[in-house]
């Protein structure tokens, strides 16, 4: 498989991790130190139990991802627009996302910097 | 006016500037010193005039740039996706694209990275 085929489907198995609310197949999809800033901005969690530790209370909040648009993917990188409903503080919210993933030659994930800001987050519509 | 909405304008002035072919107007974005990656991977164009040759070169070429969701702006960042269509050799051609800029306080661009691959081009339809 190439390493472009293989970050692709690192990127599909993000979404799939978190729409079977599956830690395990998640951090499958993570490199040996990986670090993840999300959003950008805020300290990284750094290692594989920090980024454990942060998908995990992700998956709490009872995050949905819905892709939106292409994969753009360039040697070892990629960016790819999603955008979620997450559960904060009891408020339904929708946030406009852009990932940022560096891979290893495997296509595991080994830096995930998440950009959105306050112009892309609103409350979800009912 | 905010940093963000600074931001915002800049991006709405770079694709303002490639409907206009306006090279004057795409150079009054740019900070004194950028850099410009397009795409990633392949050496940078940096400095003001490297810059200028660089985007009068990519007017010459019938370029077509249309937004494809929101501007993610976070801090001094942002990212925005996009589709183009360019003429190159004489085919017309379509790639999907998102754009990474870093700005300066005044939210003029400092650097500039294109990320779109192999997987992101294709023939336009005609």
């Amino acid at each position: 498989m190439s390493l472009d085929d293989k970050i692709r489907a690192t990127i599909d198995g993000y979404f799939e991790g978190f729409a079977k609310q599956d830690i395990d197949l998640l951090m499958g999809l993570f490199s040996d130190d990986p670090s993840v800033e999300d959003p950008v901005g805020t300290p990284p969690h750094k290692g594989r139990d920090a980024v454990k530790a942060f998908y995990s209370g992700s998956l709490t909040m009872d995050v949905e991802l819905t892709p939106d648009g292409p994969y753009r993917i360039i040697g070892h990188e990629a960016m790819f627009p999603f955008w979620g409903l997450v559960t904060f503080e009891g408020t339904r919210m929708k946030f406009e996302v852009i990932d940022h993933m560096t891979f290893d030659d495997n296509g595991k994930i080994k830096t995930m910097r998440a950009y959105f800001g306050p112009s892309n987050m609103s409350p979800a519509e009912a």
